[in-house]
C-alpha cells in the first residue's frame, strides 16, 4: 500500500503506478478525501524494494503483508508444531517444559549436583554455558570444550538432554556432537551467519530473542534457520530493553499470546536475565506458565554466592523442588503437565 | 556519592569536600586505585540539589538512597497495606480484585448491563469512564457528569463500588459526590497539581504509571497523593512505551513483584490497554494473577463492535464468568479469594 | 485500510465491509494472493473508532490519513508559519530565537543579572521558571507569583520579552499578566485540561515534546491548543526517554527535518534538559542550530554551583556571549540572524 | 560500591565485608542515616562478578569505575588518538572524513560512477556493501567477492580507501584483501568471535554501534578489537531504537559529545540508516558536523530509485557536490578541513 501525500499530482500517482505495473503487481489506485492510496497485489518483498519512498508525491509505504513465512502459523494452518527432544515433547499445548541448570558450566561436580537435583524436581532438559557471551572482553568465557563433556557427562548420568549456547560457527561441530538443542542467544539473534550454520546441523534450535527485537524481526530471524530444513525451532522470550531499569530487562510476556497468534512454533521463557535477581524470578515464572508459554529456561545454582557469572539471579537448587511444583501448578491449570 | 574522575586533583577533592561539609553532611573520602569517590552521608535530596556534577574534577553523583519515603516498604516495616472500598479488602495479600467495565459510559442502560454481568461473577468493583483523555482533540470525549450519574445508578443496582478517572481538577466536587475510587490516568502521573488535588479529597486513589515513568518515578508520584493525608492509593501498572508495537503498550509484568519488594502499596495491574486486543486480555490477565498483583482493571462491553472507544480491547460481557473463574485460579494458587 | 487474515472468510470479509457502508464512507475491497485488504475512503476518525480490529477475520487497522490537522503542513500549503513575539520574528526561516535564562528565578538580582548578560549577547527572549514542577513532591517548587514579578521587571530593564512554565490552570491568569509566552512542560504535553487554557489566552505557546510522545502525538497535541484560536504555537524538541542513561534524555535532533516536512509551526530545540550536563549543552546547541531549528531555549546561570536547581546543566552567563556567536555562526550558514 | 537495605542487620553487613576482603580488596564501611554502603577499593570487575546482589541485606552493587580500559580517554591523558588511512588523517580534531558510497554494489558501472562523483565533491573513503545482512532471509545479500574486487577496481580508478561491512569470519581474508578499513555492523556489534576476527586484521575497523546498545557496551566492544592489538577503531553512530517511528531509527547525535569526553577514539556519524529518508540525511549530516564528529558515512547512488537496497535514504550523486560543501561548512566552524 503506497500512501500519497494530500498535494500528490496526477503525474506523481502516474509514476507510482507505472513503476509497480512493471514488477507485474496488480494495481488499484484509491482517491480519498485528502489522500490517495495504491494498492499493490503481489509480491510484497519486491514492492518493499523498490524504494518508492522516495519518489515525488509518496508518503510512506504501508506493509500489508506480514513479512515472515516459514515460522506464519498460516503454514500450519493454525495448529502448533511441535516435537520430541530426546523424548520430551515440546509445543502443542499438553506439555511444559522445565529447562534448568547453570548459567555456567564451572566443574562436573557443580553441574552433576544441579543436573541432579532439578532432575528430581521435575525438570525436562538441563542448560548450561560453556561458551559465555561476555559484554567486557576481560570477563570469564566459560570452559569451551571441556564443559560440553562435562554436560554430556551429567546427561549420561540423568537421562536429561542437553542445552548449550552456540557462539562462533567454529564451535558448531563439537556442540552437535555434545548438546540436543542448539541456543542462539539475544545478541547473536541477528547473526545471520550464525543462524544458518545452526540450521544446517539438523537438530532443534532455542532461538532467543534479540533485546531489541521487534516480534516480526524474531520470526524472520526463525526463518532463517527454519529455511536450512530444520523444523525445530523453540522461541524464547528473555526480556528487551527499555527505559525502565529496575529490573535489568522488561520482559514482555504479552508477546506470549501474540506469538501464539502469529507463529505455529513453541516459545518458552527465560526469566532469570530478565529479572536479575532472584527474588523476582519464581513470580516471573508463575506469570509464564499463566500466560501459556510452553516452557521455561532457568538458571539453578548449588551455591549462587559462589558462582563464576550470574550468581545473584540463580535459583538455589534446595529450593528447586518447590519453585517446579509451585510454576507447574499454573501450567497445570492450562491442561498441561511437565514435560 | 560522588565519582571524581581519575585526574581530578587534591585541590579539587577538597573543593568537594568543603562544598559538602557546608551542608552539615557527614563526608568520607574513599581513595581507590584509579578514582576517588566521597561519600555524604545524610540529606540526599539536599545533596542531589547541590549539582556537584559541574565541578571540575566531578565523574557523577551516583544517589545511594532511594528518592521515594511515605511509598517505601521501609515505612511500613515491610508489611504490606491494606484497607477497605465499601466492604471490599484492597492489598494485604489476602484478597484480589476483580475491577471491571465498560471503558466509557455511553448510556443507562449499557453500563447497568454490564455491571450486572460482571457483580454476577464476582467483581470487586466496577470502573467506568466519564471525562476520557483523548489523543485527538476531534474524538469524542465522554458524557461527563451524566456519566457520573449513571455510574451512581449502577452501584446502587448493584452495590459495586465505583473507579472513575480524574482528569482535570474543575471535576474534583462531582467525581468525589458519585464515585468511590479516583483513577489517576498514566497521562496525568506526573501532572502535580492534579495529584495534590485527588490527595486532598480524602478516597482511596488509584495510580496508573506513566507511558514512561520509572518505578522510582510511580513511587514519587505515590507519595505526591500520600503528603496530602490520604492512605489508600493503589498503585497500577498498565504498559510502558518501547520499541515494540505489535501490542499496544508492553505490560511489565516484572515490575509487580519489584513493586512487592520496595512498597507497602497494593498493586494491580490493566492489561486492556497494553494489550489493545481482546484476543491477549485473557492470557496476560492470569499472568497478572500469577505474578503476585492484588487485582487487575479491565475493560468489559455487552457489544464491543458497538462501543464508542477501545472496543477491540473489550472483553465480552457474556464471557466474562468464564474469564473471571480462570484468573480467579490462579490468584487462588497464591492463596487469594475474590475481594 | 483494514487488513484481513489470510483465512478470513467471504462473510467476514462481507461484514467488515457492510459496517464500513453504515457509517458512510465508500468502501473498496482489494483481495490480495494471501490477504485481502479493505479501503475505507471518507472519515478517518469514524473508521478508527469502529474498533474493526475486534471483529472475526481482521487482522489490522491501519491509518492512512495523519492523525493531525491543524498543525499540518498541508493546511497552510507548505510554507511556514511565523509570528512576532515583541518585535521578535518566531519562525519564516530567516531568524534564529535564542531563549536563555535561569532555570528556576531564585532572586531579583540573579534573574537582573542573567538577563543582562544574555540580553547583551544577543538573546531574542528571557526563560525562567516561577512555578516548578519536581518529581519528588519535598523539593523546591519555584517562588511562584513573586518570580513572575521578577521576570517582568527584568522585562522591565533588558525588553527581554518573557517565557515561563504554565503548571496549573489556577495559575493561567497571573501567567498572563506577566508573561509573553506560555511554555507547556513535557510531562503536561497530554494534560489537554492544561492545553485548552493555554489555547484560550490568546498568547503564543511553547509546548515541550512528552518524554515518551511521539511526533505525531506532539501535533495533536499542538491541535488541542490550535483549535482555541491561537494561531502561535512553538514546538519545542527536548529528549525523550530511551534506553541510553549516558545522557540525561536522547536528544532527537533528527525530529527537526521531520517536522519541517509535516507541520507548519515554528521548532526550537531544548538542549540543557537532554544533556543534563553543560559540556554537552554547546556542541548540541551548534547541532540544533545545523539541523534546521527555529531556535534554541537554554538555560544559563551567573554562578551554577550556587543554583537551586539543575544547575551542572546551566550555561554560565560570563561565557554566553561565545556560545551565542558560535552557535549563531551555525544558524547563518542556514540564512539566518538572530531574532 | 555495596548499597545495603535500611534494615540490614551488623551480620548482614560484616558478611558482606568479609567476602570482599577475602577477593584482597580494600574495604571501607560508611553507615548512613537510613543505609549502609561499602566502597570496595580495587579489582572492579571482580567485585562485580562476586554476585553480592544475591546476599541477605544486600540492596544494589553500584559500579564506580567505568567498564572499559582501552577505548578510555584515560588511556590516552585526554588526547584524541588519530591515524591514516591511504594518506586520509582520521581523528586529531583537524579533518573531517567524508566516506561515501551506494548502499550495495551493484554492477561495476554503477559503482564507479558513484566513486567518481563522491571523489570530485571531495569525499575521503568509498563504501559499499558486498555482503549484506538482510532482516528477512528472502531478500537481496549483496554480490560478494565480485562487489570486493569490483570495489578494488574503484579504489584503482578514483585512488579512494575501501570501506565494506565483514559479516562472516569466514569472508575474513577477502575483505583482508581488496579492503582497507572493515566495517562492523550495528547487528554485530555484539558478536564477539567477529570482532576479534576483525581485531586480528590489523586493519583499521569502523564499529556501528548497535541498535540498543548503551555508549558504555559500545566502547567495551571497542575493547574486544582494541585488545588484538589494532589501534585504529573508529566508532561510529548510526541511530537508536526507541519508541519513535517517524524516523527509521532515532540518531543520538548527543552520543558524540559525550564519547569525545570518554574516549579517544574517532567518531562518526551515519544519517542514511537513521533517517530512512533522504530528504532528512542533509540536515542531519549537517548537525553531525556542527556537533563535533569527525566524519560522516552515507549512501549515495546515481540513480535511488532503481537501486536494489534502501534507495529511499539514498542521496543523488548528481546533487553530492552540493551537500559536500554544505556539511563541509559546517566542519570547518569547528577548524576541520575534508581529509
Amino acid at each position: 500500500m503506497i500512501v500519497m501525500t494530500p498535494g500528490a499530482s496526477a503525474d506523481e500517482i502516474g509514476a507510482v503506478r507505472t513503476r509497480l505495473e512493471k514488477t507485474g503487481v496488480h494495481v488499484v489506485v484509491m482517491p480519498g478525501e485528502l489522500t490517495t492510496a495504491i494498492g499493490a497485489i503481489g509480491d510484497p518483498q519486491g514492492v518493499a524494494e523498490l524504494g518508492l519512498e522516495g519518489l515525488p508525491g509518496v508518503d510512506r509505504v504501508v506493509p500489508i503483508s506480514r513479512p515472515y513465512k516459514l515460522a506464519s502459523s498460516e503454514l500450519s494452518h493454525h495448529e502448533p508444531s511441535s516435537f520430541d527432544v530426546a523424548g520430551r515433547r515440546v509445543g502443542g499445548g499438553e506439555t511444559f517444559c522445565l529447562i534448568a541448570g547453570p548459567c555456567t558450566v564451572e566443574s562436573s561436580e557443580q553441574t552433576l549436583g544441579v543436573a541432579e537435583a532439578v532432575k528430581a524436581a521435575g525438570a525436562s532438559m538441563l542448560r548450561g554455558g560453556a561458551f559465555k557471551p561476555r559484554t567486557s572482553p576481560f570477563a570469564f568465557k566459560g570452559l569451551g570444550v571441556d564443559a560440553l563433556k562435562i554436560l554430556a557427562e551429567a546427561r549420561e548420568a540423568t537421562g536429561l538432554p542437553v542445552v548449550t549456547e552456540l557462539l562462533d560457527s567454529q564451535h558448531a561441530d563439537a556442540i552437535h556432537e555434545h548438546a540436543d538443542v542448539i541456543q542462539i542467544g539475544a545478541r547473536n539473534m541477528q547473526n545471520y551467519a550464525l543462524l544458518e550454520v545452526a540450521g544446517k546441523l539438523g537438530m532443534p534450535v532455542l532461538l532467543k530473542r534479540g533485546l531489541s527485537s521487534s516480534l516480526d524481526e524474531l520470526l524472520m530471524a526463525a526463518d532463517y534457520i527454519l529455511k536450512e530444513g530444520t523444523e525445530a525451532v523453540i522461541l524464547c522470550e528473555r526480556g528487551i530493553r527499555t527505559f525502565e531499569t529496575a529490573t535489568r530487562f522488561t520482559l514482555d510476556l504479552g508477546a506470549i499470546p501474540w506469538l501464539k497468534l502469529h507463529t505455529h512454533l513453541p516459545v518458552v521463557v527465560d526469566p532469570s536475565h530478565a529479572a536479575g535477581d532472584r527474588r523476582l524470578v519464581e513470580p516471573m515464572s508463575r506469570a509464564a506458565a499463566a500466560v501459556g508459554a510452553d516452557g521455561i529456561i532457568v538458571e539453578v545454582h548449588e551455591d549462587p554466592e559462589a558462582a563464576l557469572c550470574d550468581g545473584p539471579q540463580a535459583l538455589y537448587a534446595s529450593q528447586f523442588a518447590d519453585y517446579a511444583r509451585d510454576v507447574g501448578a499454573h501450567a497445570s491449570l492450562l491442561g498441561k503437565r511437565l514435560a
